[in-house]
């Protein structure tokens, strides 16, 4: 989006922004307004512990019970944000930094906020777990950090229950997905299952309808929708869903894209579809038929 | 989604996780399946020109007659993918190349998919040049390329005409921003203004409703739907609208969304408000209404 109206003069915003693009393309992200040399991130944390940052991100775990946090670095700035009158009376250790120390560990392209925690991941659960919730979405082989953060923040704000993916290719828990989360990890419960196929005939079991999302399906998404149950189920960009789990789904669904282009970002395919299903369910007939 | 269960002896696939999830977190994205060793990305192309990359958004370039490309790199396998049989007869400096000889120009993080193509950027339209499109989005000084390429793939796929953002503070094309829109920066009109709120003024006085997405907005978005032109604005996440912008549109309207998180990813927001915008300008009653 370049003003290239006067190509034989460029002018220095020009280049500038040239050169902007050029960082955002390494950084796999935009500069997020810092002053600050770059630096890449350190090594991981030990322990098997995962590094969460960001002010939504540390606020969420430090409201969750389940999060067992073990070590944070903050910015004076950062605390006062998080409204911690006293580090002191934190449950656990606590270091007063400066935000390039916290570059040192996340990179400096990370958005951090001047806050980093160390924590123990989420202890997955399996289906059974799963309780009386009428939304889920089911991730077939999507492994992407920022679209797996993105959908479960989506899927936190129109009332999902749980995400479920695969054990084997499922996403990573760690600071580029939680960060997409936006505290949305703290929220809903992760569920990882052996066999996507047999946890689609529970969820029928269940009382879901089971709703596969392609480009291709037979289906309009809301004409798909269907009693108090609803599992979305999503495949990764490019690949889709597995045939397996394309012939396990009560229905294949499209959505209805008039355009040039006709797949979407699958967070945003995601979004669209949680969307659309909590209108379903939240309209008085869904409701009448029950869970 | 680690599997923490045996934390005494961590398991080395969970080692190789924590791994995996260092690198993505390092390079802003995932690992996209490749064995070569990491490069960072060269310095930009010269000449004021932009680099595109990946197969889709290279498709969609060759296929645009509006955009003039200078230069190809492409491997013997990403030609034949994208089915040029005869690089020769290509109007334009064309090389034949490796796939690390791409990762130098674009770093190795990036999914080029075998081709890169240097060129001129698109030229931006003014307001006067919108056509009769129904739908459009305005972007409030949303830079991220990532979302702004997320957003113009659903626009697209939506039947959106334009992206209309201001001259300063204005999403920057590149190759993060091309790649995410995904061959759709070749499909829409890009206009910039100097003005938002004169340009929401102009685009008042051609019949279109203009709706801001405010997560504290007074209307339901499906309700605030009318006529047969819409306009949605959206402004960067956490700033949000600017408060000109917010006082300059029809309407605020927001997402009905019951969960613990109540802001959507500005791209999911977008893919949203499109996918209700479009039902509403597709229903019989909008079409009667007339643009």
């Amino acid at each position: 989006m370049n003003d290239d109206s006067k190509r034989g003069t460029p002018k220095d915003t020009h280049y500038a922004r040239l050169r902007r693009t050029h960082r955002d393309a390494k950084a796999g992200g935009p500069p997020a307004g810092r002053a600050r040399p770059g630096v890449p991130a350190s090594e991981g944390p030990a322990d098997g512990l995962v590094r969460l940052y960001g002010l939504h991100t540390v606020r969420a775990a430090l409201d969750n019970p389940r999060r067992r946090i073990r070590r944070m670095m903050a910015t004076r700035n950062a605390l006062e944000r998080l409204e911690i009158a006293d580090a002191a009376t934190l449950p656990f250790a606590f270091q007063l930094v400066e935000p390039r120390d916290i570059d040192r560990l996340t990179g400096s392209d990370a958005v951090h906020q001047g806050v980093v925690i160390e924590a123990e991941p989420l202890r997955p659960k399996a289906l059974s777990a799963l309780g009386d919730t009428p939304l889920v979405v089911v991730l077939d082989q999507v492994t992407d950090p920022h679209n797996v953060g993105a959908v479960l923040r989506s899927a936190v704000a129109f009332g999902a229950g749980a995400l479920i993916t695969t054990s084997r290719h499922s996403p990573t828990e760690g600071g580029v997905l939680a960060k997409s989360a936006s505290g949305a990890l703290e929220h809903i419960d992760l569920i990882e299952v052996r066999n996507l196929a047999d946890a689609l005939a529970t969820l029928h079991k269940a009382g879901f309808r089971t709703i596969g999302l392609d480009s291709e399906g037979p289906a309009d998404l809301e004409r798909s929708f269907a009693g108090g149950r609803i599992a979305l189920v999503l495949g990764a960009e490019g690949k889709g869903l597995r045939q397996k789990t394309r012939e396990s789904v009560s229905a294949l669904a499209r959505l209805d894209m008039p355009g040039a282009i006709r797949s979407l970002n699958v967070s945003n395919a995601a979004a669209i579809a949680l969307y659309a299903a909590h209108r379903h369910l939240a309209a008085p007939e869904a409701a009448a038929r029950g869970a």
